[in-house]
Protein backbone atom coordinates (compact mmCIF):
# COMPACT_ATOMS: atom_id res chain seq x y z
CA UNK A 1 0.00 0.00 0.00
CA UNK A 2 0.88 3.52 -0.95
CA UNK A 3 1.75 5.51 2.72
CA UNK A 4 2.90 9.19 3.06
CA UNK A 5 4.68 10.58 5.90
CA UNK A 6 5.93 14.01 6.64
CA UNK A 7 8.56 14.68 9.10
CA UNK A 8 9.63 18.26 10.80
CA UNK A 9 13.51 17.55 11.64
CA UNK A 10 15.89 19.55 13.06
CA UNK A 11 19.13 19.93 10.21
CA UNK A 12 21.55 17.37 11.81
CA UNK A 13 23.76 15.27 10.22
CA UNK A 14 22.61 11.49 9.97
CA UNK A 15 18.94 11.98 9.98
CA UNK A 16 17.99 11.02 6.60
CA UNK A 17 20.72 8.23 6.50
CA UNK A 18 19.12 6.99 9.82
CA UNK A 19 15.62 7.44 8.00
CA UNK A 20 16.31 5.58 4.46
CA UNK A 21 17.83 2.54 6.38
CA UNK A 22 15.40 2.49 8.39
CA UNK A 23 12.97 1.96 5.30
CA UNK A 24 15.43 -0.73 4.18
CA UNK A 25 15.14 -2.73 7.57
CA UNK A 26 11.56 -3.22 7.52
CA UNK A 27 11.47 -3.72 3.81
CA UNK A 28 9.64 -0.94 2.59
CA UNK A 29 10.49 0.79 -1.00
CA UNK A 30 10.48 4.31 -0.79
CA UNK A 31 8.77 5.76 -4.41
CA UNK A 32 9.62 8.98 -3.41
CA UNK A 33 11.80 11.32 -0.63
CA UNK A 34 11.74 15.00 -1.01
CA UNK A 35 13.79 16.85 1.85
CA UNK A 36 14.12 20.77 1.84
CA UNK A 37 14.53 23.74 4.13
CA UNK A 38 11.57 25.15 6.04
CA UNK A 39 11.04 28.97 6.71
CA UNK A 40 13.65 27.96 9.87
CA UNK A 41 16.80 27.32 8.11
CA UNK A 42 17.61 24.99 11.39
CA UNK A 43 15.07 22.89 10.13
CA UNK A 44 14.16 20.51 7.21
CA UNK A 45 10.41 18.78 5.67
CA UNK A 46 11.15 15.39 4.47
CA UNK A 47 8.13 14.00 2.61
CA UNK A 48 8.70 10.18 2.01
CA UNK A 49 6.17 7.96 -0.25
CA UNK A 50 6.56 4.48 0.26
CA UNK A 51 5.09 1.49 -0.72
CA UNK A 52 4.83 -1.03 1.99
CA UNK A 53 2.16 -2.97 4.20
CA UNK A 54 0.63 -1.21 6.90
CA UNK A 55 2.79 -2.83 9.69
CA UNK A 56 5.88 -2.02 8.28
CA UNK A 57 5.27 2.05 7.78
CA UNK A 58 4.19 2.43 11.38
CA UNK A 59 6.91 0.84 12.44
CA UNK A 60 8.82 3.15 11.13
CA UNK A 61 7.18 6.02 11.97
CA UNK A 62 7.18 5.07 15.12
CA UNK A 63 10.80 5.04 14.90
CA UNK A 64 11.08 8.37 13.29
CA UNK A 65 8.92 9.88 16.13
CA UNK A 66 11.45 8.20 18.58
CA UNK A 67 14.27 10.51 17.07
CA UNK A 68 15.84 13.40 18.78
CA UNK A 69 15.94 15.23 15.72
CA UNK A 70 12.38 14.60 14.48
CA UNK A 71 9.96 17.69 15.88
CA UNK A 72 7.07 16.66 14.41
CA UNK A 73 5.29 13.44 12.23
CA UNK A 74 2.29 13.41 10.55
CA UNK A 75 0.66 10.76 8.45
CA UNK A 76 -0.79 12.49 5.69
CA UNK A 77 -2.00 8.98 4.25
CA UNK A 78 -4.77 9.60 6.56
CA UNK A 79 -5.01 13.53 7.04
CA UNK A 80 -6.43 16.08 4.28
CA UNK A 81 -3.69 17.18 2.66
CA UNK A 82 -2.96 19.24 -0.51
CA UNK A 83 0.09 17.03 -2.72
CA UNK A 84 2.23 18.74 -5.25
CA UNK A 85 4.48 17.23 -7.37
CA UNK A 86 7.30 18.83 -9.94
CA UNK A 87 8.63 17.38 -12.68
CA UNK A 88 10.84 18.17 -16.00
CA UNK A 89 10.63 16.20 -19.08
CA UNK A 90 13.31 16.33 -22.20
CA UNK A 91 11.09 14.60 -25.15
CA UNK A 92 12.11 14.37 -28.61
CA UNK A 93 10.53 17.16 -31.41
CA UNK A 94 9.74 15.29 -34.61
CA UNK A 95 9.34 18.85 -36.99
CA UNK A 96 6.49 17.01 -38.01
CA UNK A 97 4.95 16.68 -34.71
CA UNK A 98 5.71 20.29 -33.11
CA UNK A 99 2.63 21.18 -33.06
CA UNK A 100 0.60 18.06 -31.81
CA UNK A 101 3.16 18.32 -28.87
CA UNK A 102 2.44 22.05 -28.35
CA UNK A 103 -1.31 21.04 -28.04
CA UNK A 104 -0.75 18.72 -25.34
CA UNK A 105 1.49 21.36 -23.18
CA UNK A 106 -1.41 23.62 -23.40
CA UNK A 107 -3.92 21.01 -22.27
CA UNK A 108 -1.72 20.07 -19.01
CA UNK A 109 -0.31 23.74 -19.15
CA UNK A 110 3.32 22.39 -18.87
CA UNK A 111 5.76 25.05 -19.25
CA UNK A 112 8.14 25.10 -21.82
CA UNK A 113 11.48 25.88 -20.20
CA UNK A 114 14.31 24.82 -22.86
CA UNK A 115 14.57 24.02 -26.48
CA UNK A 116 17.73 22.22 -28.35
CA UNK A 117 18.07 21.27 -32.07
CA UNK A 118 16.26 17.33 -31.58
CA UNK A 119 14.39 17.95 -28.12
CA UNK A 120 11.94 19.92 -26.08
CA UNK A 121 11.63 20.17 -21.79
CA UNK A 122 9.04 21.11 -20.05
CA UNK A 123 7.82 21.38 -16.40
CA UNK A 124 4.31 20.83 -14.84
CA UNK A 125 3.43 20.91 -11.38
CA UNK A 126 0.36 19.36 -9.90
CA UNK A 127 -1.11 16.64 -8.65
CA UNK A 128 0.40 12.84 -8.92
CA UNK A 129 -2.78 11.92 -11.27
CA UNK A 130 -1.82 15.21 -13.51
CA UNK A 131 2.22 14.53 -13.82
CA UNK A 132 1.33 10.90 -14.51
CA UNK A 133 -1.16 12.16 -17.32
CA UNK A 134 1.57 14.14 -19.12
CA UNK A 135 3.94 11.48 -19.02
CA UNK A 136 1.90 9.04 -20.41
CA UNK A 137 1.05 11.19 -23.40
CA UNK A 138 4.79 12.44 -23.76
CA UNK A 139 5.70 8.21 -23.92
CA UNK A 140 5.08 7.76 -27.34
CA UNK A 141 6.91 11.02 -28.66
CA UNK A 142 10.10 9.72 -26.79
CA UNK A 143 11.42 10.76 -23.18
CA UNK A 144 14.69 11.72 -23.66
CA UNK A 145 15.15 11.99 -19.78
CA UNK A 146 12.81 13.25 -16.93
CA UNK A 147 13.36 14.18 -13.07
CA UNK A 148 10.61 14.24 -10.91
CA UNK A 149 10.74 15.58 -7.60
CA UNK A 150 8.70 13.01 -5.32
CA UNK A 151 5.21 14.24 -3.81
CA UNK A 152 5.57 17.34 -1.05
CA UNK A 153 2.31 17.79 0.68
CA UNK A 154 0.98 20.14 3.42
CA UNK A 155 -2.13 19.89 5.72
CA UNK A 156 -5.54 21.46 4.29
CA UNK A 157 -6.90 24.48 5.92
CA UNK A 158 -5.52 26.36 8.72
CA UNK A 159 -3.80 23.66 11.11
CA UNK B 1 30.70 26.08 -1.55
CA UNK B 2 27.22 24.67 -2.91
CA UNK B 3 27.80 21.64 -5.24
CA UNK B 4 24.94 19.85 -7.09
CA UNK B 5 24.92 15.94 -8.21
CA UNK B 6 22.34 14.26 -10.04
CA UNK B 7 22.67 10.32 -9.59
CA UNK B 8 20.64 8.08 -12.03
CA UNK B 9 20.22 4.77 -9.67
CA UNK B 10 18.33 1.66 -10.14
CA UNK B 11 15.76 1.34 -7.75
CA UNK B 12 17.46 -1.04 -5.43
CA UNK B 13 16.96 -0.90 -1.50
CA UNK B 14 19.58 0.89 0.73
CA UNK B 15 20.78 3.16 -2.11
CA UNK B 16 19.39 6.22 -0.41
CA UNK B 17 21.03 5.21 3.24
CA UNK B 18 24.45 4.49 1.51
CA UNK B 19 24.00 7.76 -0.11
CA UNK B 20 23.37 9.97 3.19
CA UNK B 21 25.61 7.79 5.17
CA UNK B 22 28.72 9.10 2.80
CA UNK B 23 28.08 12.49 2.91
CA UNK B 24 27.69 12.57 6.66
CA UNK B 25 31.10 10.55 6.98
CA UNK B 26 32.35 13.59 4.63
CA UNK B 27 30.76 16.59 6.93
CA UNK B 28 29.43 18.18 3.99
CA UNK B 29 25.31 19.41 4.81
CA UNK B 30 22.69 17.91 2.62
CA UNK B 31 20.89 21.11 1.94
CA UNK B 32 18.41 19.20 -0.36
CA UNK B 33 17.54 15.92 -1.42
CA UNK B 34 14.92 14.78 -3.92
CA UNK B 35 14.42 11.27 -5.45
CA UNK B 36 11.89 10.53 -7.87
CA UNK B 37 10.62 8.11 -10.38
CA UNK B 38 11.89 8.42 -14.33
CA UNK B 39 10.55 7.49 -17.61
CA UNK B 40 11.65 3.77 -16.41
CA UNK B 41 9.86 2.28 -13.14
CA UNK B 42 13.30 0.17 -12.49
CA UNK B 43 15.57 3.61 -12.46
CA UNK B 44 15.19 6.70 -9.96
CA UNK B 45 16.64 10.19 -10.20
CA UNK B 46 18.29 11.14 -7.39
CA UNK B 47 18.97 15.41 -7.36
CA UNK B 48 21.23 15.80 -3.96
CA UNK B 49 22.57 19.71 -2.87
CA UNK B 50 25.01 19.58 -0.72
CA UNK B 51 27.10 22.42 1.12
CA UNK B 52 30.56 20.95 1.61
CA UNK B 53 34.38 21.81 0.60
CA UNK B 54 34.92 20.66 -2.78
CA UNK B 55 37.51 17.61 -1.91
CA UNK B 56 34.69 16.21 -0.14
CA UNK B 57 31.77 16.95 -2.96
CA UNK B 58 34.78 14.84 -5.19
CA UNK B 59 34.88 12.09 -2.47
CA UNK B 60 31.16 11.64 -2.45
CA UNK B 61 30.93 11.79 -6.54
CA UNK B 62 33.31 8.71 -6.57
CA UNK B 63 32.39 6.52 -3.89
CA UNK B 64 28.54 7.37 -6.10
CA UNK B 65 29.67 6.41 -8.75
CA UNK B 66 31.78 3.20 -7.40
CA UNK B 67 28.36 1.88 -6.93
CA UNK B 68 26.45 -0.82 -8.33
CA UNK B 69 23.42 1.20 -8.40
CA UNK B 70 24.43 4.60 -10.11
CA UNK B 71 24.27 4.02 -13.84
CA UNK B 72 25.33 7.47 -14.19
CA UNK B 73 26.12 10.53 -12.02
CA UNK B 74 26.41 14.17 -13.21
CA UNK B 75 28.13 16.94 -11.65
CA UNK B 76 25.82 20.03 -12.08
CA UNK B 77 27.45 22.33 -10.49
CA UNK B 78 29.99 22.21 -13.93
CA UNK B 79 27.59 21.57 -16.50
CA UNK B 80 24.87 23.90 -17.78
CA UNK B 81 21.03 22.88 -16.61
CA UNK B 82 17.70 24.19 -16.37
CA UNK B 83 17.33 23.63 -12.70
CA UNK B 84 13.82 23.98 -11.01
CA UNK B 85 12.11 24.03 -7.30
CA UNK B 86 8.37 23.55 -6.31
CA UNK B 87 7.27 25.02 -2.96
CA UNK B 88 4.25 25.35 -1.16
CA UNK B 89 3.62 27.99 1.31
CA UNK B 90 0.49 28.47 4.05
CA UNK B 91 0.89 32.02 5.00
CA UNK B 92 -1.32 33.82 7.47
CA UNK B 93 -4.15 36.06 5.77
CA UNK B 94 -5.26 39.32 7.44
CA UNK B 95 -8.50 40.57 5.92
CA UNK B 96 -6.69 43.96 5.94
CA UNK B 97 -3.52 42.41 4.03
CA UNK B 98 -5.73 40.34 1.25
CA UNK B 99 -5.48 42.47 -1.45
CA UNK B 100 -1.72 42.93 -0.72
CA UNK B 101 -1.10 39.26 -0.73
CA UNK B 102 -3.02 38.30 -3.86
CA UNK B 103 -0.77 40.85 -5.54
CA UNK B 104 2.38 39.37 -4.21
CA UNK B 105 0.87 36.13 -5.68
CA UNK B 106 0.17 37.55 -8.82
CA UNK B 107 3.58 39.20 -9.05
CA UNK B 108 5.63 36.05 -8.69
CA UNK B 109 2.89 33.94 -10.38
CA UNK B 110 1.75 31.87 -7.39
CA UNK B 111 -0.93 29.64 -8.25
CA UNK B 112 -3.67 29.58 -4.46
CA UNK B 113 -3.73 25.99 -4.07
CA UNK B 114 -6.19 25.93 -0.49
CA UNK B 115 -7.81 28.45 1.77
CA UNK B 116 -8.75 28.24 5.05
CA UNK B 117 -10.32 31.09 7.28
CA UNK B 118 -6.98 32.56 8.25
CA UNK B 119 -4.64 30.88 6.16
CA UNK B 120 -4.12 31.12 2.26
CA UNK B 121 -1.84 28.08 0.55
CA UNK B 122 0.17 28.97 -2.66
CA UNK B 123 2.68 26.85 -5.04
CA UNK B 124 5.24 28.01 -6.99
CA UNK B 125 7.68 26.58 -9.20
CA UNK B 126 10.88 28.29 -10.37
CA UNK B 127 14.52 28.55 -9.94
CA UNK B 128 15.72 28.73 -6.77
CA UNK B 129 16.03 32.39 -6.70
CA UNK B 130 12.36 32.59 -7.54
CA UNK B 131 11.57 31.13 -4.69
CA UNK B 132 13.20 32.71 -2.24
CA UNK B 133 12.09 35.91 -3.46
CA UNK B 134 8.89 34.67 -2.96
CA UNK B 135 9.76 33.58 0.58
CA UNK B 136 11.35 36.37 1.68
CA UNK B 137 8.06 38.92 0.53
CA UNK B 138 5.76 36.31 2.42
CA UNK B 139 7.92 36.19 6.04
CA UNK B 140 6.27 39.84 7.11
CA UNK B 141 2.32 38.31 6.65
CA UNK B 142 3.52 34.97 9.18
CA UNK B 143 4.82 31.80 7.42
CA UNK B 144 2.58 28.90 8.79
CA UNK B 145 4.18 25.99 7.26
CA UNK B 146 6.29 25.81 4.32
CA UNK B 147 7.54 22.67 2.01
CA UNK B 148 10.32 22.80 -0.45
CA UNK B 149 10.95 20.33 -3.10
CA UNK B 150 14.43 20.59 -2.85
CA UNK B 151 15.85 21.02 -6.50
CA UNK B 152 15.42 19.06 -9.17
CA UNK B 153 17.60 20.10 -12.78
CA UNK B 154 18.09 18.52 -16.02
CA UNK B 155 20.96 19.11 -18.66
CA UNK B 156 20.03 21.88 -21.17
CA UNK B 157 20.43 21.52 -24.95
CA UNK B 158 19.32 17.86 -26.35
CA UNK B 159 22.17 15.66 -24.66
Amino acid sequence: MKRTLSALCRNEPGVLAMMARECGKYDANILSLAAGETENPQVSRIILCMDGDDEAVDRIGRYLESLDAVIQLDDLSRKDFVDRELVMIKVAMDPAQTSQLMQVFEVFRANVVGMGRETVTVELSGDQERVDGLIKMLVPYGIKSMCRSGMIALKRGDE
